[in-house]
């Protein structure tokens, strides 16, 4: 089954709201084996939304539309739809149950213009909204489907869980090839690098495609497999994985959606380790990360974000001699902030990180960039140091990242690299 | 000028990547006054590649195009657009010595692959990368342009800031009307009932555009008016500012692109204020936000992420009988923490939540999604209740921005909603 998807806003064409539903449809679709030929955002204008409903209803038998189903007068989609297929607007009794009950239990007045959102074109099924009032629409047609769902995204995410998902699973014909995908996600390796460890990529390969997909987090690698039936796609992605991990391992994290964060709380979960975070630089950020889990408070026992060196003293008992003999980003703060929040909160692992993330603040010696991390636990502590680059949020988030893997390694017993 | 932006790369296209880059080019061109038409992402494949340029080409006097430009085999873009113009792969000096140089200067060994990125079409005047290895393309023919850039954000992003918004600034043609945007962001306020002050829209807008446009943070309004010169635009969308700020002003909080988190921290430095804050369920992620400006040292003293009990008790002296008496969760533990943030700190405002994110630990009396957020300075302290919803993500965003809207409201003088 092909399939294209249409992302209805002006927020999205002028670049106003980041489009995270292509992704995430992308994303459901492709596990789906539903091949996804294009995604194409276009404004809330009738003749091109009208335009764009043609050529992908002539090209794809799966048709995903999102966005310009709210309340307000530049809401178009759904009466755009009803047009498309010559199909009239009813009123929905089910819909405006929905709405009505929704307002009642939020304990808000109900506006008028939201039983305007119980009209729907009369060839649809209707998809019900458990996060807000736009009912979503399930058409089908000519042996194709139009699915149209809202552009806020957990309204969307929740519609396509719980009803689109399961009814396309139904539809879907059986394929003669059986395609496997496996994402492996490194961290503190250059990408050119991890490619030159590979060889002769062909060779390598051997007819499967491997990606290499960088960002501030590290390097993806995502492998794709073909094979005629479901075992010699299981066999050949699983001899991939092996090789590629004898080839780089150690910078491997984890897989697929995988997060670092994530990966890290269950490898203290697993064996029972506490950790606590003192940070600079990162300004709460790692704790953020480490907290973003049910059931973080397992292992995360507290964090300390220590902007002023008074803060570093009062808070972690750092040495306020430290601040003038080595300045407030070095490798001896740094150690003494993992000491600190090592010993006041009893954890297991204590994590620091110290660093100058600019634009401001870079000197000679230790230019922007510069971050200092550094780990005590029961057998010692050590502090490595990194030079990011130029981008205040981009260095934090690099930062957060190569803190998180030093936490990695060290539970693993991996040495740090040099 | 008509421009249509095409995204390439099978990770875009099967969800693996969010796609921000369309977001950031759609929202650089609508400030250049070009149109955006359509965004489109496809997969890395030419006849794909070829056929949306074709189409592209013919549409818009604009085609922007990012992504595939890496050093690894699946990296088919530059290629392809030599095929698209009939032109001839060349190896060019200047890129081959800013790749060698740019490997010295990060004391790495360069992979002869990367001295295959030097090869660009000839047609092409090359755009430099200050960020990674990949050459941007410049392309001028039968009066139109291609711009051909890395799918990296921030490579992209440096190469249209430096080279294509000067270059395109001088090609685009005046156009007879003027249009300006504005968006007003909003928090704290359902977008029905904030769509419901505005009473008949059509009447209250006289012509101008105004967008609804909801997320976890707030609702955004978005203003747009088109007039025949500069000073009637400018005074329409002043006038429509105005009127709306008198319906719902407590509730905005900026303009266009700011953050809550900034214009908390702008406040801050504007009354020589210091804001110090005690983090339970949102683990770090309001102090993150803090410190995402150079400068936030200025008012931001330190932070404290106190997940266990034992921590609120050790560095926030909050009274261990409460936790039994009123619930680790409850408004007294969260006047106590940031009656104890603000005491330890010395800092002028104290900051606190506490609350239950979910999926579990939620209760019939204190469902997940019940937060406690409370304020303590010079006057007092204030709790106020919130009832969120069922996500762990959403209801960490939304706990943080109505902390922040708190201190917003604080400083300013703002009662609070009841």
């Amino acid at each position: 089954m092909k399939a294209q998807i249409i992302a209805i806003g002006d927020e999205l064409l002028i670049g106003q709201t980041l489009n995270s539903n292509t992704t995430f449809l992308g994303k459901v679709l492709t596990e789906l084996d539903v091949e996804v030929q294009k995604q194409v955002v276009i404004g809330d204008e009738e003749e091109i939304i009208l335009s764009e409903f043609t050529a992908a209803w002539k090209s794809a038998q799966l048709v995903v539309v999102t966005g310009g189903l709210g309340p307000t007068h530049d809401d178009i989609t759904c009466a755009t739809v009803a047009k498309f297929f010559n199909s009239e607007l009813e009123k929905n009794p089910d819909v405006l149950k929905d709405i009505t009950e929704r307002f009642a239990r939020l304990n808000r007045t109900m506006a008028a213009i939201n039983e305007t959102q119980a009209m729907v074109p009369n060839i649809a099924s209707v998809i019900r909204n458990y996060n807000g009032t736009a009912p979503g629409l399930w058409i089908e047609k000519e042996n194709k489907i139009m699915v149209v769902m809202p552009g806020v995204p957990y309204e969307m995410k929740q519609m396509l869980t719980n009803y689109v998902v399961p009814k396309l699973l139904e539809k879907i014909p059986p394929s003669g090839l059986i395609t496997k995908r496996l994402t492996l996600l490194t961290t503190g390796i250059a990408e050119s690098t991890l490619f030159s460890k590979f060889g002769d990529i062909k060779e390598f390969l051997q007819g499967a495609k491997l990606a290499f997909l960088p960002n501030q987090f590290g390097v993806k690698l995502r492998l794709t497999v073909t094979e005629k039936d479901e075992e010699s796609a299981f066999n050949k992605l699983n001899e991939l994985e092996q090789k590629i991990r004898a080839l780089a391992g150690r910078y491997i994290y984890g897989k697929d959606e995988d997060d670092l964060a994530e990966v890290v709380g269950n490898l203290l979960k697993e064996r029972g380790l506490t950790i606590s975070v003192a940070e600079s630089c990162t300004g709460g950020n790692i704790c953020s990360r480490l907290t973003n889990f049910n059931g973080s408070s397992k292992y995360f026992d507290r964090g300390v974000v220590v902007y002023s060196n008074a803060s570093k003293v009062e808070l972690l008992n750092v040495d306020e001699d430290s601040f003038t003999n080595f300045g407030s980003v070095s490798s001896e703060v740094a150690r003494q902030m993992a000491e600190g929040i090592k010993s006041i909160s009893g954890s297991d692992i204590g994590l620091s990180v110290t660093g100058i993330l600019g634009p401001t603040g870079g000197s000679a010696e230790k230019p922007v960039g510069t971050v200092f991390i550094g780990i005590c636990e029961q057998n010692g502590c050590i502090v490595q140091k990194f030079n990011f680059g130029d981008d205040r949020i981009l260095n934090k988030q690099r930062g957060s990242q190569a803190a998180l893997d030093i936490v990695r390694k060290n539970i693993l017993g991996i040495p740090l690299d040099h």
